[in-house]
């Protein structure tokens, strides 16, 4: 089997457009990817969309109409948060069958306005009125858990938000470029406790691409700024997730995360750098002992030490994560695979960190009562 | 590049399922499958599952939650009538990339009641509200081009539900089992001229699932009731189906057929048998000539001649098709590969065409402007 690689990635700023379709979006996210490979749509052999409220409108085909109808297949995939990186396996299983040498794999979304539970969005939070049963609820639950079991405080958790809001000053894609002091954090709305607002994850509109080739085709077009996928995993809820919400929200990281590491023949150990799915700051925390970066009960040590701040041992969501650069569903895990690629290249800009070589990229989706997981593993080619 | 073959394959009875849902559905299809093709859900190493009205619902994981949650990665698949196709063709992929050896492609739909304008449906059809722009207008509308410029009649297009009708009494799983004579279907409700009730679809909920399995595992299997998968694609509109409703209807269904033909190497000339996308009566006359049955402004007299009838030269729709057996829209493409996979095993009971060892399922989606058609040949191994 062929090797796959991404030799374009690039995202849209995320943010607001009222005016503008979910396809407008993902169209410009396409050709902006399509332009870093130096390819064009008349070289692309499939197409893979991730719109998690709008892929029933066959979204991957309203992009094609935009950017030229070539007649090629497209897939539109649904996958709650996960869709994104659901996409992007996808059109790596797509090369890797060798059907295709050249995949476009593109999440796109404009979130329905109040209907997610994030913060920091225009409006009041429907917690308010629904109480628990809602993201923010459910991610509040299981940062008590972790509390409860390891003394993690509302501190730690805070700085999370702290943490991720400095790295988007540096990312000019971001929603948000503004410092945002711990004290700031813990003083604004309380949404589920220990939840503040400006500790869930942005409500925004946005799109991201990536272009994934053949070995064949890669080396046609040059190994310099590609990077190989070293692992793909997806996984849905293990058997014993059904024993509370805790386990629900890490079994099924850890299990994707476990075969992902496998296929790479690598560990926690080797990464330079992870973007994962800081849906709400607790998460993060809990992902850090998912993704093996700490041991059990010690994120709330491994935030305080600062060493997955940009500078630190391992920088976790130096692109300002889903709290401060946001959260369009569909397309977060396209774009935390963008964000990896970029670091790989060197091309990050003041937020790049130094001599990364090997980068992870996470992204969990929930549905009622189910969910899956998606883990990929990059490296400089 | 490994063969693909299908060892499973089997639908729940199409029809009304008020106290069951979506999930439900699929999990009965799957478990049927499944238990068809001798594995068990342990044996399987991703589902992918088509629904275009529940995908976001994480359905795939609701089946697991259902028959037994072992974590496998899960693809909920969107494509509007095409969806359960594309589901298909993932799950063919998928195999095709070594990744796995046992891959489910399951759809599952109960369609929201009144949306579509399928006929047969209990309640007054909503064209009688909007007018034209559904999808009864837009194939009456190329029914009415076909008629103007090849003279075909009404009573050609009436005369393929009489056929479909009537096959459909020989099949069990079947929404209706009762002969619907030319007078009857001449004299229902007209919808959009020349379409009556009974020359639209069934809008029905229904589920259906495939198990794929690399030659390998085939192998391991036994191949004695084995099916290969010999051509598969899926196209979206290409750039000239912006000319126009008949243009649109037709050319995305060309081209999937004309890739499908090439990658297996065979013709139209031998087909044992053919399930299409008669979502109404003008659909079938005018797949007839997109999949090259016979030559263009044909169709009328093919129909005339019996030769798509069961014991005719090229049967078509033997199962009912979608405007008997039924169109619960994500199942449909699942469905009509079942039934191709039935004949050439030889296990289609009174329906069963003679000697049948090479079929052809096609399904047509349409979203807003846009398009997808999914094609797959089979071969008895």
């Amino acid at each position: 089997m062929s090797d796959v690689y991404v030799v374009g990635a690039d995202l849209i700023k995320f943010g607001r457009y009222p005016d503008r379709t979910p396809a407008q979006l993902g169209a410009e996210a396409t050709l902006l990817a399509l332009d870093d490979a130096g390819l064009n749509i008349g070289d692309v052999g499939a197409l893979y969309a991730a719109s998690t409220f709008n892929a029933a409108s066959m979204i991957a085909q309203q992009i094609l109409f935009q950017i030229g109808q070539t007649g090629i297949p497209c897939v539109n995939v649904s996958n709650a948060c996960a869709a994104g990186a659901t996409a992007f396996r996808e059109a790596f299983i797509a090369v890797k069958s060798g059907l295709y040498d050249v995949v476009v794999a593109v999440g796109a979304e404009k979130n329905p306005a109040g209907m997610l539970s994030a913060g920091n969005s225009e409006g009041p939070p429907p917690e308010g009125l629904f109480g628990s049963g809602t993201m923010p609820a459910l991610f509040a639950e299981a940062g008590v858990l972790h509390a409860a079991a390891y003394g993690t405080t509302l501190e730690q958790f805070a700085k999370v938000s702290v943490k991720n809001h400095h790295h988007s000053t540096m990312n000019p894609k971001a929603m948000y470029q503004k410092e945002t002091p711990l004290e700031e954090v813990l003083a604004s709305e309380m949404i589920a406790w220990p939840l503040t607002k400006l500790m869930c994850s942005v409500n925004v509109d946005g799109a991201a691409a990536t272009v994934l080739v053949s070995e064949r085709k890669a080396r046609e077009l040059g190994l310099g700024r590609a990077v190989r996928v070293r692992g793909s995993a997806l996984a849905s809820d293990p058997w014993e997730s059904r024993n509370g919400v805790l386990m629900n929200t890490n079994s099924v990281t850890r299990l994707a995360v476990a075969t992902a590491y496998e296929m790479a023949g690598v560990g926690p150990q080797d990464l330079n750098l992870v973007e994962l799915h800081d849906c709400f700051a607790t998460a993060e925390l809990l992902h850090y002992e998912n993704l093996g970066l700490c041991g059990e009960g010690e994120a709330g040590a491994l935030i305080d030490s600062g060493d997955t701040a940009l500078g630190g041992r391992i920088p976790v969501n130096v692109s300002g994560g889903l709290l401060s650069k946001g959260h369009p569903i569909g397309a977060t895990g396209v774009a935390n695979i963008v964000e990896i690629v970029m670091h790989l290249r060197g091309e990050a800009g003041a937020r790049q960190v130094a001599g990364a070589r090997l980068g992870l990229a996470h992204v969990l989706g929930f549905g009622v009562g189910v969910g899956a997981a998606g883990v990929h593993i990059l490296e400089r080619a």
